[in-house]
């Protein structure tokens, strides 16, 4: 594993656990976790329960006891560590989003190609197709219980921003980002949109902003950060908010909004799907729930019913608790893990695959593309 | 009143309520309604309270004992109606949208003008003002306790079009409706979000769709209806869903939703603003509830809270029940007549005046443009 | 009608509006209403629509113009009024409890059922049975979807007794009230309990409590009130709350909790049933709202539905307003007067009868004579 | 750690995880676990991450490699194994409830009271005291935000037997489950409910009921079962359902329910305090919300506020993810490890302690004895 802050310690977590609660084909072993600062990597280590560290993520790749690399960095160096860890025979697992560029990703995922033909896996980690609620609701979708889509809906609202004091941190600077809002929330937002819709976005029309444009640099801060390092203010270079309409191939309409300024929601990614036959609804700060209206009852007795998702008919909960005792946010990763571990035993293509996430690529490309062209709406590159 | 359907019968429980709960400066008289058909307009007198029945409203304009002229007819006859009635000295109550295009409600907007310089009033139907708990956001955030806003959300579901055998009603036609979801629910949208924010919508960008673009024509409709004419199908001409972007002058970002194809969703007017202080939220189908986030608290114990917007301290509620007796639809229109009232009473401007339904108009007509324009974005003409 | 404070506003609201909304086989006319202070009642005559002014209920009674008496006093002066009334040939709706004791109810009832053999109807005011929520309960529970009743849970929670400052009202003594919040709240889920079920409470065990046993006299309090008259303190001589347990006829068990003092509940009435085949829940503070759990459905997608008691097809609704619009609490009150209008036309026995209202106060009387005895279960008088 | 099924799984996910996220004082080691099945046993170790297998708990007890025994048997062997464990020089985690009978229990404590005085630790594993929430709103009444209490409120509902045809478990065998709904979902209850209110219960009036009193016995079953053995049907022998009533030492009353017969409810344990000062109410099916009432904000906008319980600043938070990143179920055996490692490594009593478990049970026989006694109230043993 490359990387060991917040998204490192949550894949850890999914590697540890898979085969303890599910019955898997392999068997993971924590090889290895990689990181700049040896001392602070090795800690990670202990910590983690990863048998040995590294500082160089080509020493990492090198290792024969690795067989998987999991990539668990900014988005600015995706590409490169992918690359060579499929290029060294390793399979992959990358984090969100796949690249900071479509180019970069469109690489990525011809690499991938080829790997695959050798019998590697690639996978994008789109952890959040694997709430048990999330796996239930394209299930049901798939079943035809929505019907014909008119709409779909997907909102990720996150406050952490509110504040102008906080600091420019890496992921408020477009060259290690990417994007702000946009890649790190909107990504999720478009990859689960697609996936539940089952077919992709077609075009887009979008705006974006950047509410509070210069943030104070934290103290300590690497030179690498514009503006005038450690101390002082800096630009930030990313969006905050990214709002955007769209369709989809089937004339499906939807609307998306990415932020980091909704005072009070915290890791609000709200969903809803409304069809001929049915309709969907999540929010992922009650990840335990589903909510599902069934249009083909008689409307006297119809509504919105909560479906507790805890059921052992449920995706995933056969091998958890009883029902009604729910899981958190880090299962994401375990059922990711455990899909993964299948996936590479059975030498199937995993989902969402490298191809998956550059088709997220470029959806947030054409936002991009029309936000920067007074919001025309504009045709997802196919 | 000229009309007296559905929205006839609301306006009429409030012009009977007004002066049973509330002091009034002045005592309503329900003197004439007034409808197209002779026998169903005199049934409707009785069943509803008005003393008498006209069938043409240039009669009932003329009559002495009317002093204000309440309007619930379709888009198409506002402007003539409520132009007519102004001249002839009346006060007048036209319900929303003030009319179909712009010009029209340009036009109602001067001659209100010329009628208030001799103390006349014109109010603007937009009833969702004055659900309590829209009237006590407006006064949360005039009293700063949202601060700095980020982000206004609007969406209006409905879903009663989603059946393709629903008929082609006057509402489902551009020369009576105007627009379909856009004016219906959007205008009501448009008309919140403004209210709430203190400041006018400047731009937009748009998405519209008519999913369902045939439909049987009802037995017995007029010849006026396009298509065949009773029997058959018949064009829809007007949009079934309307997504828009918008900004606002000082920068906060809007998005609005109105469609009547979100299933399940039977009158979901649901508002969200986001500011630096805190937050709000509202959903029509619980109007008695309004959730509050304050971001100046202490985050260990912050959050929404669902304030039961029935206690004596809240708009309106004084007049009414004790705490927690919740009020329903009906009592927006009892709220609006008193207002209207003493805006008589006390010759100030009521709101919203024409001139705010004209503002929404031009926001309206902005969408459509920036629609028909590959959703680029579209400034509201000042 | 007798009394016109809040209930009397609330009955008034009933009668006005119940003949503009509902096809009537008769046209209610507000004759007169009737109170102590003569000033004070031809104002509250000419703010709610009554043709006249009484100061005496025996002369109302004596009115050949009023068929109807509607008796929204305090409970101690029920029973007098209504056994007159109805000696006097007239109908009675008389507001909860029927009486302050079984005795008082017992007379009623069977005054009540000699009026009956000559025509006339004797209503027992439990207005909540009219939520359209509620009545649509009671429907599913007939036609099977609860199946066999395993529990039934009804609390009512307010809270406005929790500041010890408040002041010594008529509520608080015993004398006047008859209890407290058992009397108060505790009658209303008693009677929606048996109403659902559809069957009688057999026995109950009780604690009762009253927190704060001394408050401040209310300046101005007429010399009945115990304690030292207009000023200083006296002793709440009625219970604050009381809780209490109980078993159906058929064995279900039931759970009732009845308080002043939930500090945030401002009026939850809320109610549960778990059967063999669904379960039902709601909550008067979200009265347009019904739950329902099928428990039919494969468990995969099951759960409880949140029913929007708003379209057509549910109790009153065909005569209101389109899906979503929702009712507040007055409505039960214009239903209420349109049950008892058809009674009267039709001749037949309303619900809830005076009978029913005497069921009620077995309950409650048996739940005082538990509270008195250690709690032991104490079988309702049959 | 003996027994390996449910609770064993969930204890093991808390002692894998609880030192990688947590900076303990001392490190766990899955030393050994036991089941009387060998084969069963040993799989059991591998997949859950234990170094040995022991058919014997006497043999794990004797164990060098062993200085903690945790305790995941059913209640009837609790006593036994605890003591011998404790008498060995072991500490001891006791899964709830502590014992079948207050005798037991007495014993138990009794041991670990000596035990303490060498410096061993006895716990007893009421798990949700360790939900964030729960700690939360055990630290906010301490701080005195809900102030003098009124009313407690606890009810633990779930629906797993309202199928008739549910077979006869061990959990429904008086001998082996010492009671049913009481001790399984009641000790949690009573438990909670005294950690919140930082004080015992002092009486109850109880009612209890076994609703479906024969149910087939799974085929297989153990001779011990009573009933024809293997096929046939055999008897109930413990309750489906308590109610019960109570009061605090304060004089706050409390409601407690515990059902397995609440069609729709999966692991609803749901709790209210209402106190002067504000009110707080959790639901575990919703496990990372936490509502709260401050009765000392102005009234127009107070109202119950959803606290997400994922902030750093909340109990055992900040080692885990960030703001909206909710835990689930497992979580409290993580944070029940952790506090159990401190206490150990402290030399601290942990709580709760088994003189903790001890007086729920107390509760409990208290309960059962009312029930027994026509629902009489009830004191519990001091």
């Amino acid at each position: 594993m490359v990387g060991y802050a917040f998204m490192g310690a949550a894949h850890s977590q999914g590697w540890r656990t898979a085969g303890r609660v599910f019955d898997l084909p392999l068997t993971p072993r924590l090889a290895a976790v990689c990181g700049r600062d040896g001392s602070a990597v090795r800690a990670a280590a202990d910590r983690l329960g990863w048998a040995a560290a590294e500082t160089d993520w080509r020493a990492l790749i090198e290792r024969d006891d690795v067989d998987l690399v999991d990539i668990c960095t900014p988005g600015d160096s995706h590409a490169e560590i992918a690359v060579a860890a499929l290029e060294a025979g390793k399979h992959v697992l990358c984090e969100k989003p796949l690249a900071n560029s479509v180019e970069e990703a469109e690489a990525m995922t011809e690499v991938a190609q080829l790997a695959a033909a050798r019998g590697q896996v690639a996978m994008t980690g789109f952890n959040y197709r694997r709430v048990p609620a999330m796996a239930l609701a394209r299930r049901m979708i798939a079943e035809g219980r929505v019907g014909t889509l008119r709409h779909v809906r997907v909102s990720y609202l996150q406050d952490w921003l509110v504040d102008p004091s906080f600091p420019l941190t890496w992921r408020l600077q477009k060259p290690y980002a990417g994007s702000g809002a946009l890649g790190d929330l909107g990504a999720h937002a478009v990859d689960l949109a697609q996936y539940l819709a089952g077919e992709p976005v077609a075009g887009v029309s979008a705006l974006m902003e950047t509410f509070v444009r210069e943030r104070p640099i934290p103290a300590g801060a690497s030179a690498g950060l514009s503006g005038t390092g450690g101390g002082g203010v800096g630009q930030v270079t990313v969006d905050d908010a990214a709002l955007f309409t769209g369709r989809f191939a089937s004339g499906a309409l939807a609307s998306f909004e990415a932020t980091r300024f909704a005072t009070g929601r915290k890791n609000a990614l709200k969903v809803e799907l409304n069809g001929e036959r049915g309709s969907l609804a999540f929010d992922l700060e009650r990840l335990n729930e589903l909510y599902f209206h069934d249009q083909t009852e008689p409307g006297v007795s119809a509504g919105f019913r909560r479906i507790l998702v805890t059921e052992p008919e449920h995706p995933y909960l056969e091998a958890w608790w009883p029902p009604g005792h729910g899981l958190g946010y880090e299962h994401t990763f375990v059922h990711q893990a455990r899909d993964l571990v299948h996936a590479i035993a059975e030498g199937t293509v995993p989902a969402p695959s490298f191809a998956d996430g550059l088709q997220v690529q470029r959806v947030l490309a054409a936002v991009e593309e029309s936000a920067a062209k007074n919001s025309v709406y504009t045709p997802v590159q196919a």
